[in-house]
């Protein structure tokens, strides 16, 4: 048995996992809150997924460092060891960058909402306190109009017929665009100690590169046949780019346009969720994260945990060879119509039946995993985080 | 004009309505708090329906004094003057009772989970003070299953060809429930100043009542051929327990069922949308208080507020001589999966797009609403209300 220690409410193992550094810290409040006084308890318990995600949009609203530290407890009261934080996108660039101030001056919504140095930090540090990585998204070369607000060059001027309509990705044939990425890297090396880095690479408007004339030329140039090879393109130059020793993390678009990954990427599936996808990615040496059945934004009347509990990838491919390179998974919250006043009411504690799915065994009644859900519920109550009730009518006494 | 007094946020006028005792008190912080400093101003702005209101259901889910004076807080703020208080239901009886205090010492989820007579001051006086008459739902016959946990001789027992199969709506045939219902009636006529009373009379479980023998005999007996007739029956025995000069309301499951109904009486319509229908009702002499397409408790990834503001029920009648019968409608906050962490973000702003349908003129472009949704969002954030993002990415400065 791993030697213990017990820190109320939270038990936690001397012994830091292969996959996470930290030494894993548990919720078991059962064991110290419960009338029952324990002198010493031997616990067996393991994790079936090691990569158990949570995937935070802090670009479509902004999101308090309270609210993110809000988070970060919550999940370390359900299991889950990821914040995959998606810190900028379209619509506001909310990370201050030494190297680009003008990045965040220019592409937030407001110098308030804003993440300065000391802002990422408390977020990295209380992570690494509740054994919790933090999985940093720069979303390239789609999702990065806020970054043209600074900087316009960057991105592609897209065209309907002669006339100019607005920017779309970044251009995959400006120079710039790679320089300003590689200085940029380097800094979030810096500043997040986490060796998996998201470069993103979904959603690429690739008709406004296609509109382009310029683009045109040079695809004709290079004899470039497809803007999906110019995605390609793109991200093999960017992709070297990464500080030495980073693992790529990227959307499955980037596999699916044939990109060469380096060995041990991590594909990220958000759309697909058949055998064969599946398969396919892990056959081709990458490991998955899958999300394609968490979404947290899809909303249902009177809930939808227990969408998410009968969701398991791993049961999807049902191939014993290649199930493992199924790393985890990641609830997703896409922040279009999330902030701090619905973000932790609309988390918990739907985020919790997906981090027991990723922790537990396959299989698991729903129906005793009701019972648990609103005993979690009740206990994140307990804790400060606003869960909302999970299974129809009922009583929680906070 | 009218005569006017200023009180920072808001803005009464002296006069009363004809519908609604107090003053009405409207936000008005775009002339407070703007930059521009008012001396004197006349305003002429009228609401186009007299009822407009929110149904809070503190069954399902209690929820605390504190959370419905906020929620009172923020009607004000949206022009709303009706709290439907739907205050007990199946799953537990939070009303406390001086004349029948079991009902809630046995039939509350916890003696903490109980509004005391205080309690209901409290909630009675905010609303006053803020022009919002408060309307109580005692709903009969269904519904009614947290008032046998104290008196289970009220309800009827169903069966299972010849096996007892739990307890279903109060039983018509017993003159006991009828006894109690007065003697309630008339403590709740002192508790709540409100001249309309809700006996609800909505989702009447008839497959109990007629698999009840000694019901069935009582049926023979008194020459009753169907269960609807007794629904008729229990409803038309029940209403003139109200204490006099009380209007009741109902849910149209009563008018559909032809119970005579006294004039002034408001039918709740909740399940039809049809012209026909609203005819029907209003042109039996009855005023309609509407809610269909305004269920809050019924969900839509990214967003719903449209819909809510589309639908407009004197629109689907299309009947000048009638329209006027509609005196409003509810918004609906059933409360299964909502109780204090998400009830003012579930609610707000989605119910203030209710509001603006009902307060003002027909028609009104959904862009135009769209930008003043938003405000209103980030004025009740600003004022402390919890109102989640209604329109996709921005930023509110609180």
């Amino acid at each position: 048995m791993l030697a213990l220690y017990l820190r109320t409410p939270t038990l936690c193992t001397q012994e830091p996992s292969l996959y996470v550094s930290k030494s894993p810290c548990i919720a078991y409040d059962r064991l110290v809150l419960s009338e029952v006084r324990i002198n010493a308890t031997s616990i067996r318990d393991w994790p079936r997924h090691p990569h158990r995600g949570l995937l935070v949009d802090t670009s479509r609203h902004f999101v308090t460092v309270g609210g993110l530290l809000r988070i970060l407890d919550a999940m370390s009261y359900s299991k889950l060891n990821v914040l995959h934080w998606h810190i900028v996108d379209d619509q506001s660039f909310p990370y201050y960058s030494e190297r680009f101030p003008n990045l965040s001056d220019m592409g937030a919504y407001h110098w308030s909402a804003v993440y300065r140095p000391g802002d990422v930090q408390r977020v990295v540090h209380a992570a690494r306190d509740r054994g919790i990585r933090v999985l940093p998204e720069f979303d390239v070369p789609g999702h990065t109009r806020s970054w043209g607000v600074a900087y316009p060059s960057l991105l592609t001027k897209c065209y309907v017929g002669n006339s100019m309509n607005g920017l779309g990705p970044m251009d995959p044939t400006n120079r710039q665009v790679y320089d300003m990425l590689k200085d940029l890297f380097a800094e979030l090396r810096q500043v997040f100690p986490e060796k998996y880095f998201h470069v993103g690479g979904d959603e690429v408007d690739l008709s406004c590169w296609a509109s382009n004339p310029q683009i045109e030329d040079y695809m004709l140039k290079n004899n470039i046949s497809s803007t999906n090879q110019l995605h390609a393109l793109f991200m093999n130059t960017t992709i070297p780019l990464l500080s030495a020793g980073t693992i790529p993390v990227v959307w499955q678009e980037v596999f699916d346009e044939r990109v060469p990954l380096p060995n041990g990427t991590l594909v990220q599936v958000w759309i697909s969720n058949s055998r064969d996808y599946l398969r396919n990615v892990l056959s081709s040496g990458h490991r998955v994260v899958y999300s394609t059945c968490w979404y947290l934004d899809h909303l249902k009347s009177g809930g939808d945990w227990g969408d998410f509990y009968a969701c398991d990838p791993r049961e999807v491919l049902r191939d014993s060879s290649l199930e493992n390179d199924i790393i985890g998974g990641e609830a997703c919250m896409w922040g279009e119509v999330v902030d701090d006043t619905n973000l932790a009411t609309r988390v918990w504690p739907r985020a919790a039946a997906v981090a027991e799915r990723l922790w537990s065994a396959a299989g698991g009644a729903a129906a005793a995993a009701r019972h648990r859900l609103e005993e979690h519920a009740c206990r994140l109550r307990r804790r400060g985080i606003p869960a909302q009730p999970p299974n129809g009518p009922g009583f929680c006494l906070v």
